[in-house]
């Protein structure tokens, strides 16, 4: 997910049959070889192949953190199923802006393919019928034969709302209905069921394994997206869901606010606390020190920390660099592959960055001429 | 200046030779080992030791570009003449704010230490008497000596102005005055002359060398920031400046706006326009592609390009990425360090960077939970 450390531009020949490899990049092109767990990208006549749906699930998200980690959550997903040696990645080309827009909606007259239940009329909290799908995607898995790329797999994405927001009236208060876990998993299921037998009516998608995984979108206001909680890869053919892989991901914020507040672990929670008071002591005016924490089966799987400084000058920036390189390694957990991001409002100003295998972190001072 | 690629924290043990190293960080430290050409940095008792006249330039410069290519530019011209391997980087210690504040400032009766001439009551963009000095950076440079560490060192930029903004009445319209290179020169040279002799009546920069660099301001909306032109080493004890060295850097943009405006070198134009075509025609939506170049003596010696995109998905970000990677080793000029960003709107996206000595552009892309 970290370090894309790739080379040469892999050229796949024309898909017409009339061209090779030219520097004017027609033909199907892939957009590098992956040489640690990343896929390759479909290039068509030197253009990237945008998803069909692109751009829908930004407007879907009024946070920002779901979005990113649904895309790269699912990716990460995908990459069980289909493996970035054998597969090549290609954005979602079989449901279209209009196809997910109507499928997000509510079930309507007007609207009949709408995903979400009918709207009952009620505004209470409970008694309404809840938004249940907020964000859907679809990847595509392409297979080299010959000189040609051939759809071999496809993974679809459900972001199901945890908290559903609404209005009563149109401009008016927000309020909430809270789903349940039991909720999410049993509506997900049944809307994955029919996704996948929608998908199978279309022919490119009759004989594909399609892979569908449920995703459970965080807060608002949270500052960690959510997490996806169960998978199932479903066989070419197949229009029903046979069985659930569960995915046990969870993601935290570091510090944890209260001592009732949730830690994935109590002992990373005090290493970054740690960490986070050593160098607020060292450098004046760091406006904040936050972390986002990863643990997949209960183990810590990655961690973005988010330092926010006031800018006084370059040099303060070098020194403090420096430093974090040090106490990083010093303080905050080993094992787990780390990032370190120095923000002021100006923007980026340096960023630190360790792989899960390796011992030291690697530091980069943004500098302008 | 890229990248900066540390070890192990330098402890000098006490300076009061109460303690030694201990966890709570007492007494005198260095941030790092430098391993790569930078210097180590001083910390007291945990904290990191701040400049005297912290914040000034800040307020000094309208474009942050002036702000940070003093300070790294300054820190350049010490490298030539203060080892790395040598000396202990510490913030100018000895010119306060206060001090730096009045000398910024115009010569007046109520300011007699102003180095910026008195105000002759004229506006017209000729008749009046330009702000010349815009700037100024105090960077001291220690020598550990047993526990201790001595000030063996400092250099002190001075940024010039190449245009002086000013208002005929207050919150009126801004006018310029235009300031040739030659009297840059000479009036630089006069105002470090008395900068010297000042700071010779400090006892405790009396008997260091003290050297002194000529800075060339960029005007307000350049989006490169000013070049260094000159400096001057002066030995201990001389309150004279002997002889000036001179620097021969230019910044320029990329792509040129027209036909007829500079460039560092044509090559180097016209490599970053392909890049540029070549990237833009594979990804939909880039809404900006420019790059700062640096050329010392003549020879490209640094790139930051900045690429600006609407976000739509984590996955484009990261085919991007990829294809950038192999695009920018394809395109760009070899033989420099070059610096690649990719932002949206929500900040950083993903960023690339080749040192000067290596073949193989490095990738990042910033991900969340």
């Amino acid at each position: 997910m970290c370090g894309l450390f790739l080379s040469a531009c892999g050229n796949l020949g024309s898909s017409s049959g009339t061209s090779t490899s030219t520097t004017s990049g027609k033909g199907t092109q892939l957009t590098g070889e992956a040489s640690s767990g990343e896929y390759q990208g479909v290039i068509k006549n030197g253009k990237y192949v945008t998803s069909k749906s692109r751009g829908v699930n930004v407007s879907q998200n009024d946070n920002q953190y779901n979005l990113k980690s649904f895309e790269s959550g699912l990716l990460d997903v995908s990459k069980k199923v289909f493996s970035t040696n054998k597969y090549v990645f290609q954005e979602g080309q079989y449901l279209s802006t209009n196809t997910v827009q109507n499928w997000l909606n509510r079930k309507s007259k007007s609207n009949p393919t709408g995903l979400n239940p009918v709207n009952n009329g009620k505004l209470g909290a409970t008694t309404r019928n809840p938004m249940y799908l907020q964000q859907m995607e679809e990847q595509d898995f392409m297979k080299e034969s010959g000189k040609k790329l051939t759809l071999s797999g496809v993974t679809v994405g459900l972001g199901l709302n945890s908290i559903d927001y609404y209005e009563k009236k149109s401009y008016g208060a927000t309020y909430e209905t809270h789903i349940s876990n039991a909720t999410i998993k049993r509506e997900g299921a049944k809307i994955a069921n029919q996704v996948l037998a929608r998908m199978r009516k279309k022919p490119a998608l009759k004989n594909v394994p399609i892979t569908i995984a449920l995703y459970k979108q965080a807060a608002t206001d949270s500052l960690i997206g959510g997490t996806f909680f169960a998978y199932s890869v479903n066989k070419a053919g197949t229009t029903k869901v046979s069985s659930w892989k569960s995915v046990n991901q969870k993601n935290y914020v570091y510090p944890t606010t209260s001592s009732s507040a949730k830690t994935g672990n109590s002992n990373d929670a005090s290493a970054f606390d740690n960490f986070k008071t050593q160098i607020e002591n060292f450098f004046p005016n760091l406006s904040g020190v936050t972390a986002q924490a990863q643990y997949t089966d209960k183990q810590l799987s990655g961690m973005n920390v988010n330092i926010t400084t006031q800018f006084y000058s370059q040099t303060e920036i070098i020194s403090f660099t420096q430093y974090l390189q040090q106490a990083a390694q010093k303080y905050l957990p080993s094992g787990a592959p780390i990032d370190i991001t120095v923000k002021s409002a100006d923007g980026i100003q340096s960023f630190l960055s360790r792989d899960s295998g390796a011992k030291k972190f690697t530091a980069h001072v943004f500098n302008s001429y």
